[in-house]
């Protein structure tokens, strides 16, 4: 049988600051890229939400960011490889100590934000992240897009890699996401959307911006828990797939 | 044989500023506690400090603090319990991280600053702090005063501890610090001071500031490693403690 | 004819976090604590924040806190004077700048959450507090309660003060807040709190928790933005008050 | 008389971290860019700054960078233009207090690390700097490179401007600084720098990379604290300049 894993940001949440719906979203979604205190979260909220995805047996994972959360890890910035290294290593083994002291695996990285274009760009970057992984837990399953020379670095390190796909954004012909600022970046029409996730989950192909059908390959759909309308998309794009027979799985369970 | 270990603080420095001499005094010690980012520390100086104390064969423990950088963690801070509890599972967490990636094994925590002084004190406190290091690491070594009330919450909880003594510091009967207010409070002589630690690990007593002897655990002497003095004056602790037959072994091989 | 001002924090959000109905509030309010970026608040938010209260006619001042975003300055912290002098001293001057841009004056400044509290008891706090106000600029008038030791301090130091109330909190007879773990310490029945605000700015009395009747000085009252229902109370008090013949009007123009 | 500053950056310590012999390099220079709590510095530290400097009778300046203390504002960061005017904004206003608290004026600005760098190719980043300083109070001096885009937008908005020229660097055609990466960047011949110093002050004229003679605006020369061999090059500088006849004055004498 097909299998899918809906991945989610979580644990985003700073102080008195609150970002997120994670209890609504918790109930759809099979693994979660937990904030760990560079970008976003701390160490009360990474308690709270490991806590949370321990009761729903949603997959626990990594979110390491960029120490940036006056930009929420937005914002590029000029690490060197040793020092996203150091950082990708630091926020693993903080969440690791939550994820422990509940009895759980930590089951994936997904580098956030700038890190996760950067190290999407640059090789240097995508080696550092990845060694970083594989030196803190090499059953790591590293979750990236299949374009990206994360992917290509982590299968040269003989990394568990899961390649994720995003239902509302288009396609180049090289895999990349179209940039926000091109026309046509961003999928706006929901069925558009989810027809597409469907069938880039079915037959392993999605339509290029340039009108080209492409192979993609997919283990995971990127969503979002922020707001009312992003939740009732999440629970669209499971019931959509659950109807084509695909079935919802954490990624420990597909790759 | 009589073993006692030497602890000392490692790995303060952060981004461009530079504490300590970590690599001197890396030489004379058996066990360091390891900044982890809070009150001091950053990840590539983790990093470089574990790498430091895996060639060196030193010992290698957490040190976690309250986040504050710019008071160094020697500030008291109202951290609730549950604060202080998340707060260590991160620190040692991140820190675990680097071990595993040079192959070691986490071996102690020691609070640091006005975490050590605040969860010494205050019941709750401590039994948070207990609680993080079980939770996260059950073979963990707590490294405290006797006295403290962590000794007693590490104890009830079953997990492994330590006793660290102090060369330059005088005790009350109670076994607690005189406070450095207070005259009599600091051992400046240093000869003194060298006599009473060889007579707390070879007799397991001390004679307190009103003069009484006391009986007093030692598994470790705490040690300062910033200056030339203080390195001097590792060194003749060293030579005297084997000079009176007693070997230096790390924490894990006393307790 | 009676006046009082209407004072509300302001200027909390940081980065991607939202905290407050900022633009809501500052319809109904003639005083606005903005946040300097220690506890709450970053350079962006303190630049849209002194624009949103140029806008409006709202007076603004400054909200210094200590560095602690990650417990909203809400901690009790043992920071010694001379750092909480220089605290201050470094936030009023931040928000200055931003005045300055919209050709506004800094009308006045209300430390802070556990600052607050802290300088409210402590004399040699309370006294770095004013001082560091009156260095910056004698002409800020001191926002804070008629009995806390900032009182005392800023009128030794000649400062201008005002004296605010609080509407949903019980007093005790030295004119202290009822800590809210005891049973009555808040007020919160709606219609009872609006009528001890009334008689409070009318009759510069309020009745204690021991029921006693008590003079108190009332420049302002602290209102709450955060929240529709907040957001309600604060209307209908500002409806009530001037119901009772009360002109609500900046603190400038009161002390 | 010809007239010439040194300027140097100053009060980059941080809590218990010290960088920089500020006492000693204080006797030497005539305008100081002291740290502002983003990159480097914290209140204590710039209270204590501006105390020394006003005793040196030194002229102050901000030294306003990115908030990246970890990097120590080295790193390049993808700021908006926005973000980067409301960062200046914010340091400059937070150093004025400590001025307005000794009785100085602020006479300078000067950007740091790589904001200094950024600013100085990117033209809305420069426009962005160069508002934050007018807006802030529109008699600051900005000290830049003349070959910069700072430059460019500081005249452009009537501010007032000084130009700094580097003692250890070689310089390209088109004035700006050889990057650290390329052969003959760093001039590393003592004698040589003084000569070309005292050239550039003198006749306004350097050498470039390349060989030709280029004219260059001295208003002020950058020179560094930190080490004693730092230390001596300043009063080597300092002597050379005063024996070829030139005055060592304050920017505000100067521009």
């Amino acid at each position: 049988m097909l299998k899918i894993d809906l991945n989610c940001d979580m644990g985003e949440s700073f102080g008195a600051y609150t970002i997120g719906a994670d209890e609504a979203v918790a109930k759809y979604i099979t693994s979660a890229n937990v904030a760990c205190g560079f970008h976003a979260g701390d160490p009360m909220v990474m308690e709270k939400t490991v806590s949370l995805l321990a009761k729903q047996g949603v997959a626990v994972g990594a979110h390491p960011g960029f120490p940036d959360l006056l930009g929420f890890g937005r914002r590029n910035l000029a690490a060197s490889p040793a020092e996203a290294k150091a950082y990708v290593q630091y926020q693993i083994g903080a969440l690791q100590a939550f994820c422990k002291a509940k009895g759980l695996l930590l089951q994936h990285v997904k580098p956030h934000g700038a890190l996760y274009n950067m190290a999407g760009k640059d090789e240097a970057l995508a080696k550092a992240v990845c060694e970083a992984v594989a030196e803190t837990d090499e059953s790591l399953i590293l979750l990236c897009p299949a374009s990206s020379k994360m992917h290509t670095a982590a299968k040269a390190l003989g990394l568990r890699t899961a390649c994720e796909v995003f239902a509302d954004r288009a396609y180049e012909e090289d895999g990349s996401l179209v940039p926000r600022t091109k026309p046509g970046a961003m999928i706006t029409d929901e069925n558009e959307a989810i027809e597409r996730v469907v069938g880039m989950v079915q037959n392993g192909k999605v339509r290029t911006i340039t009108g080209k059908e492409m192979p993609i390959r997919a283990d995971s759909v990127c969503v979002h828990g922020d707001g009312e309308k992003a939740l009732a998309f999440v629970q669209k794009i499971r019931s959509a797939l659950q109807a084509a027979g695909v079935e919802i799985a954490p990624l420990a369970q597909i790759v």
